[in-house]
C-alpha cells in the first residue's frame, strides 16, 4: 500500500483524489486545501488540512496546483527528504524545493470538473531524480492509469505546447464555429459529426494524410468566399494564418 | 424506386456511388467519369461513362465534383428540365446551369478515400427550388442518412466556414501536434488520448465550458515559455493569434 497526500484542490487535484480514492493499491493521506469546501465532497473531513502543520506521514506528496504556484508551494512544505512530485506539464523538475526528492507526475489530458473521465486512459508523464523513486511513482501510475510513459523535461515541455495546440486551440476553433452558426442561425448540432470524424480519423491516418479542405487543395476562390463572411477581425487572421501554414505545410513536402 | 446517376469520381462521389448503391430505394443508374479505372471498383463497367451523349434517364443528377467546376459541367448536360443536384457546401444554387431544375445535397462530413465511413451519420443539408423537388431530395436524404436537415445557399456558406474550422483547421492542429512531438522526439500516441477526448467534451459542454488552458488562464507565464519553445514562424504565429482570440473572447463575456 501506498500513501499518498495530495496539496491542491482544483480540476487536476481533484481528479487525483478521485483515481487513487478508488485504487486499492493506494491509500489517500490527507489532502492540502485552503478551502475545505471544495473537497468536501470528495474526502472526509478530518482528511482535509489547511495548515502546513498538520502534514502526515506520506509515501508521496502530489503537489496539484496552478503553474506559478507549484514552486512556492513546495517551498512552504515543513518537511525534508520526502518524495514530491508536482502534475505540470510545463514546469521544470528543478522548481521544486531542495529541501525534498524531486519528482513529476504529468496526466497528460484535458480534466473539466464538470466531466467524468476514465483514468485508466489517461496518459501520464513521470520524471524522477533517482531510480528507486521513478520505481515508487510508476507503481503509483500503473495502479490509476494503463497508459505510463517516462518523459523527461525537455520531452515534456515540448508535449505540453503540443497539447495546447491539440486540445486547447482545437476547442477554441469549436468555439468559433459555434459562433459563426449562432451568427447565421444554423445549429451547431449540425457539425458535431464532423467534429468527431475529424478526431476519430487521426486514429487511422496521419495528420497529413486526414488533411482536406479548399487550402489543401489551394482552392483560392472559396478562401476568399470565405473571408468576406467572416466579420470578425480575429476569425480573419486565424483562417489566414492557418491556410497559409497548410499551403506552406504541402510545399516542404 | 428513386433513380440516381452520378458525376464525377473523387472523394465525395465516391461515398455517394456506396451509399446509392447500399439502399434498397434507390437505384443507381449511371456514373459519369472522364477516368473509368476510377470507379471501376464500385461500379460494373456498363454503368460507367465518359461522354455526355450517353447519359440515361434518371430521377436525379447528382454533381460531385470540385467547387470550381460544378457550373462548367452543369452547363455541359445535354438535357432540359431535369433535376440537378450539386454536393458543395460552398457553391450557390444559382450557379447550376437554368437548363435544368436545380438542387443542393451537401454532406456535411470530412470524406477521405481511405477511411471507411457511415454515412447513415452523415449530416445532408438540403437546398431545392420548388417542393416537388425537395420532397424528391429529402426521400433520397433519408434512404441514405438519419441526418437531414433543410438549408438554404446563406446559411449553408456559413455552414461550410464554420466546417474549415471545425474540421479542416483543427486537422492542421493536429499536424502541427505531431511536428512538434518528432522534433522533441516524442510519441504522438501519447496526445491521442487528449485529441479524443477533446471532442468528446463538445458533446457534453459548450466549446466556451469545454475550455481550458495557458490562454483561458491568461497564464502569461507559460505563454512566453511556449513562444520560447517553438521555432517555426507559422506555428508561433498561429499560436499568438489563438492565444490572443481565446483572451479576446472572455473580455466579452
Amino acid at each position: 500500500m501506498i500513501s499518498i497526500t495530495i496539496i491542491g484542490s482544483g480540476n487536476v487535484a481533484q481528479h487525483l483524489i478521485k483515481a487513487v480514492s478508488k485504487s486499492i493499491d493506494l491509500e489517500l493521506v490527507q489532502v492540502f486545501s485552503r478551502s475545505k469546501e471544495s473537497v468536501l465532497h470528495l474526502v472526509p473531513n478530518e482528511k482535509i488540512i489547511s495548515e502546513t502543520s498538520l502534514f502526515k506521514e506520506a509515501n508521496l506528496y502530489l503537489i496539484a496546483v496552478s503553474d506559478d504556484a507549484i514552486s512556492s508551494v513546495s517551498h512552504l512544505l515543513p518537511f525534508n527528504n520526502k518524495l514530491v512530485a508536482h502534475t505540470s506539464g510545463s514546469v521544470a523538475i528543478e522548481e521544486l524545493s531542495n529541501s525534498n526528492r524531486k519528482a513529476v507526475f504529468y496526466p497528460l489530458q484535458t480534466l473539466s470538473k464538470n466531466k467524468e473521465i476514465n483514468f485508466k486512459e489517461i496518459p501520464l508523464c513521470l520524471e524522477a531524480q533517482n531510480e528507486a523513486d521513478l520505481k515508487l511513482i510508476k507503481q503509483v501510475a500503473n495502479s490509476i492509469s494503463d497508459k505510463v510513459f517516462e518523459v523527461n523535461s525537455e520531452q515534456r515541455k515540448s508535449l505540453h505546447v503540443a497539447a495546447v495546440f491539440v486540445s486547447n486551440f482545437v476547442n477554441h476553433l469549436y468555439k468559433i464555429g459555434n459562433d459563426i452558426c449562432l451568427e447565421h442561425n444554423v445549429p451547431f448540432d449540425i457539425l458535431k459529426p464532423l467534429i468527431q470524424e475529424t478526431s476519430k480519423k487521426i486514429e487511422l491516418l496521419s495528420p497529413n494524410e486526414a488533411q482536406t479542405g479548399p487550402a489543401k487543395r489551394k482552392d483560392s476562390q472559396t478562401i476568399n468566399k470565405h473571408l468576406e463572411i467572416l466579420t470578425d477581425q480575429n476569425q480573419k487572421e486565424i483562417y489566414k494564418i492557418l491556410t497559409k501554414s497548410i499551403i506552406d505545410n504541402d510545399k516542404k513536402l
